[in-house]
């Protein structure tokens, strides 16, 4: 066995937050300030795909993302390969018929199926991925629950994207994290026909991290407490009785008020960040049309830290939101084919069309999908090579 | 007497807020949900002047701006007609050889120095000399505190308008409104140094009135109710402090923080309110450009319901402030002749620089100035006809 390759592969999807996380209590630990729940979207559309292995050939510890190697000694990385070791560490003290799979190096290699930086949340995907596949690799017996809190020290939002459907992140209230987890609100077989439409307004890196940006609201913002405390935690609570009763109107309104919140308090800090552009509020102008011509609300704009508008409607009004989006865009790449009724669109306000056909590069076409799923199409060769090289 | 032509005229100058009014408490009495504090400009630069008459040979009040007659059967003007009216009544009850003045229709007639339309308070500025004009007119002997009291009720930030130098609004508590008034925080004696840099970003009509627009605020904002008990008054005991100790750095501080809060509560306005646009975001990244090659905070930014930037600074950084944005839109008009020392601006934000120079489309330069000022310049002849007729 000393050069044998074991691996593992699996892919993980990316998730839309419809309560916003934004600021941490405790950074070293990625413990936020507030819950959190977000939609998990079809892997078909967005997904992580990511193979870990370990062998006895490997010199050290890699991580490959889109074919470029990145540095796996900041803290957060250390932390998940840490922890999944001490857990496989656990399981070969117990069993001593187990392979010291913990003691091998890793080589992780993964790839996204849309533009890293176009701002969606491709670090939730890649860690959630990464954590999954090293626990399949060690066939670890732990429920995604758990691996959440793992995936959590790598990137905040990634504990949601290891299951599907809809998804909260409990804050928890220990210090050493072990209550701040993700949790089922209910999957995706439960409302199935949520519909996500991404308007990616620009691939431009953002000018701030979230990572840098949220702990900045939270030393500066005079807004943000009460965002924390008050806000958000109503906000939980109806967002989850939205999602369990199926109730769009709720939960467009939730999701609507809540993307407004995160980027008010993200205005408010010292010096203020402005994630939204000019293309982001003729997308909200657009939306509030879309629902003006229902007479109700059909439509949820929300946005994550950048300009990326991300729109939720349901499947029986695909043509009222995906068609008169398409009557507006329907050059663009994106629509993957699929062709929606097409809308009158001059009911909606002409300066926000303008803007909005000028800004938009490239639309994202999303079902509500499932959690992480195990593939046997692996990125690792027999040999230990990254397939693309 | 029966054909006399009684007048009386003022100039009366625009306040540019440092803690920022938004929110009704009584939208009917225009009774604030928080106090706030400006800085009066010098009318020099931006003012209106406005002359009251009133004659037996007038057959209807009437009010005209810039040659345009206005509607006056509006609550506000009607509230500002019968308060000075009733004030002017009780004197002539009181003393019968006084003139019955407060019988006749009133005609006012009324001059802006500055396009109504580019977002510069003009509504403050405007009720203001309106109030103290009649007041003069009137003799009345009551002091500008208690005109603000009626000022208010034509425009809540006139009240500001009714004294020079540094103003506090305060909020009041009674419910008829009697304490929600203006008072002196300090004349512009004590700290005659401030300047303001105002880059008219647009002469648009703004998409949302203040008074429509703070009221969707109060009604549907989350982070509201914080900003307004917790936020603003801690605001006002700093600004009120750096006021007095002619603090820059903390004026600076508190206003950009103001601007930012304000802004923010928009933003978190259901439907969400975006007064700010890509040119005033620039403003921000320049102003902050400014402050970092300065090593501290020489300049502040601040932004009412409308995209212009209003940059404050002290005489003393002219150069340093004036002279970077002067490097930048040296070409516009608004500069009155005035060359500042021009400056590096190597070393600012070049994407928001081409953005501003893109976005500005004239500058204003003004100090910190007086209060309403009486002048024998009449708008009205003789005859009782505008002169401009």
């Amino acid at each position: 066995m000393p050069d044998t390759i074991y691996q593992s592969s699996t892919t993980a999807p990316v998730n839309i937050a419809v309560v916003k996380y934004w600021g941490k209590r405790d950074p070293k630990l990625n413990l936020p300030t507030n819950s959190s729940i977000s939609v998990t979207l079809s892997q078909a559309d967005l997904r992580t795909h990511t193979t870990a292995a370990c062998s006895s050939k490997f010199t050290e510890d890699t991580l490959e993302i889109n074919s470029k190697l990145q540095d796996v000694s900041g803290v957060r990385t250390q932390a998940c390969f840490r922890e999944l070791r001490s857990l496989r560490s656990a399981l070969e003290s117990a069993d001593s018929s187990l392979l010291k799979l913990s003691t091998l190096p890793l080589r992780i290699v993964s790839e996204n199926n849309f533009p890293t930086a176009a701002g969606l949340a491709s670090s939730a995907a890649g860690f959630a991925a990464l954590v999954r596949a090293i626990a399949n690799l060690y066939e670890l017996p732990a429920s995604p629950t758990e691996l959440s809190r793992i995936a959590r020290q790598g990137s905040g939002s990634a504990c949601r994207s290891l299951f599907g459907g809809y998804v909260a992140w409990q804050m928890g209230e220990k210090d050493d994290g072990s209550d701040s987890v993700a949790v089922e609100v209910a999957p995706a077989s439960h409302w199935p026909t949520m519909r996500a439409l991404v308007l990616v307004a620009s691939a431009a890196q953002k000018d701030v991290s979230s990572t840098s940006g949220m702990q900045t609201t939270v030393a500066t913002s005079g807004l943000f407490p009460h965002r924390a405390k008050v806000v958000v935690p109503a906000a939980m609570a109806k967002m989850e009785r939205a999602i369990l009763e199926k109730d769009f109107a709720t939960f467009a309104d939730v999701t609507m008020r809540e993307s407004n919140s995160f980027h008010s308090v993200c205005s408010d800090t010292q010096p203020p960040i402005f994630y939204l552009n000019s293309t982001s509020h003729a997308a909200i102008r657009v939306v509030e049309g879309i629902n003006k011509v229902a007479g109700k609300a059909i439509a949820a704009y929300t946005f994550d830290a950048g300009p990326n508008a991300v729109i939720y409607f349901e499947e029986e009004n695909k043509d009222s939101v995906a068609g008169t989006v398409q009557a507006l865009l329907g050059g663009l790449d994106g629509w993957k084919g699929k062709t929606f009724e097409t809308q009158d669109t001059t009911k909606l306000d002409q300066k926000a069309v303008g803007v909005l056909k000028e800004g938009v590069t490239r639309v994202i076409l999303a079902s509500v999908g499932e959690g992480p799923i195990k593939t046997d199409e692996s990125l690792i060769l027999a040999t230990g090579e990254p397939v693309n090289k």
